[in-house]
């Protein structure tokens, strides 16, 4: 008995809906579906999100790529992460676009392929990750001049932190930079910065958590749900323990039950007494430490035992959850389990 | 481009011959390959360690169970999680042999099998997690007795501790609790309690994390390195920014590397800005935030740059890394993800 991921993909499309209403028509939208589409599964997620009107796909890796153009034969696909340049062949056979990302994986490029394989450029317009900086665009801009470019992308920093001033210098300096490379599309926006507005639109935006449900935003859908089988339930006694190391220990008799999910799941053990699990409404604290793959929590509020409970609730969103973890609902996704079932319903 | 997982089975197996030579000759070894062998890979170590003289195997889940018959043809399976009495065929077809864990469980396994088909027990000694308790075990001691019983089994909760009383207590409940089902196995240690001493390891020890390098214990050695390929080097001046919300302001100028590792392949975010990779010894600082993808560390104090950096060095070990994310090594292993390539070495 594992837990079960449900994945709603009507409110997946409600999702894509939303982002295609706040951008102009002449504007595209893409979708980032790196690591296994946010640990939702790109094998189910792409056919979806293109039967949704999506035909740009971004992944971090060639191999996810690779994984994409295998359930998406006519699609745009880009890999964030660079010019894999010891792999070019794949680049072909798969027809991938790679994302340039720096002078050497440019020459690489020019070296290996003619101009009938089209590639895209990564700007540094702050984030000091990864793309071109000011001074290397302008040093080398007859190379980077030369590529067959079909976008320019840059990356904000601070997108989620709306007032934020370093959006709008990341912008106008990505402008800028763009004016001598003008007939190429521009992409700045992920899915925080879309909701920006347009100035941050550009030619494309690059959603991802929002379409996943991952952003608590008016107007975007929770999409997953994770429902955890009981395994047990008992009656423990005033000062009995529970858990690895003893960290809990009862105030009163209580009833508690354990559950198939632990941090081999993604339920995170820093949620070790601090979490908790759902029945509908009512919730259920973790009682002691999250073990690898179990995990013991209080129903004594119940009327009876469940057969399951869940992870999320109407009100406790995948973004509280992150926030209970000490992380953001991206590194919850990404981190789900692959003993977890992953079930899809329109 | 992305991590390689590399693991060394010579290690492995030296791990395994120092458990064994912890035992007694009267006293079985297993190995706990639950959540896919700590991420390690069932298929592959599930053969390496039977070569190494291992035949009895535990997992969490029914579904795991059956993917180590699947290479292991002849070992002893036993599924820790409990008695999927809804998936009995399963047991019967892959030879599993279900640990029972509550009285409903012993029921089901009854009415389902005949006396050819072995069960396990667990016995709940105060971890309050899985098992029966003391006064289930008495009240129902028919069925119990009637039980095809193999291994009767229970686990420690402070077995890291040393000297925790908490351990002697746990392990005479667990002696006076079995007095009464005198002619089966019994197994009380994982790991750690195998460390305990020979009072402690009745007629089996299971060590799990011990094997896989996840203990920092004279003896045992490191079993896991993982190589993350860098993806680009620059220069940032003075009061540059690095990474999401800005987290990290050079103080001056520095060399900075961008590496194929983010928290979706089990770099955890709480590294952002405390954690380090190396080359070789010397350690390279995390700049700002992990990304999903990637991240950026300092690479000033090395002469050159390199190909790759490494998450362990010689001298900071799972453990340490662990306790960095605020967390044990199990939870960091299960936590490496599918987009690592695992690489194994004899």
């Amino acid at each position: 008995m594992s837990p079960e991921l449900h994945i709603n993909l009507a409110n997946l499309r409600s999702n894509v809906r939303f982002y295609k209403e706040m951008i102009k028509s002449n504007v595209e939208i893409s979708a980032v579906v790196k690591s296994n589409a946010y640990g939702l599964g790109i094998t189910k997620l792409v056919p979806a999100l293109e039967k949704y009107g999506i035909k740009i796909f971004f992944t971090a890796t060639l191999a996810e790529a690779i994984k994409v153009r295998k359930c998406s034969p006519h699609s745009e696909i880009f890999t964030l992460n660079g010019f894999d340049f010891q792999n070019s062949d794949l680049y072909l056979e798969f027809d991938i676009t790679p994302v340039v990302n720096n002078l050497l994986e440019a020459k690489k490029f020019t070296e290996i392929f003619d101009q009938s394989h089209k590639t895209a450029l990564q700007i540094n317009t702050g984030m000091n990750r990864l793309g071109f900086n000011e001074k290397t665009l302008v040093d080398h801009f007859d190379i980077i001049n030369s590529l067959p470019l079909t976008l320019i992308l840059s990356h904000l920093a601070c997108a989620d932190d709306v007032p934020n001033k370093e959006n709008k210098m990341q912008r106008d300096l990505f402008s800028r930079l763009c004016k001598n490379l003008p007939n190429t599309r521009k992409s700045l926006s992920a899915s925080h910065g879309t909701l920006l507005g347009s100035e941050y639109h550009f030619d494309m935006v690059r959603p991802g958590i929002g379409l996943y449900g991952g952003l608590k935003t008016n107007g975007l859908k929770q999409v997953i749900q994770i429902k955890v089988p009981v395994l047990q339930d008992f009656v423990i006694d005033k000062d009995m323990q529970v858990g690895y190391n003893f960290t809990y220990k009862a105030k009163k008799t209580m009833k508690v039950a354990t559950l198939a999910m632990g941090y081999a799941d993604g339920l995170p053990r820093i949620l070790s007494n601090r979490g908790k699990l759902f029945s509908g409404n009512k919730s259920c604290p973790i009682l002691g430490r999250v073990s690898m793959d179990l995990v013991t929590v209080d129903i004594s509020s119940l009327p009876d035992t469940p057969n399951h409970l869940t992870v999320f609730s109407p009100e406790y969103h995948v973004d509280n959850f992150a926030k209970d973890c000490r992380t953001i609902s991206h590194e919850v996704l990404v981190n789900l389990g692959e003993r977890i079932k992953r079930i899809y319903s329109e």
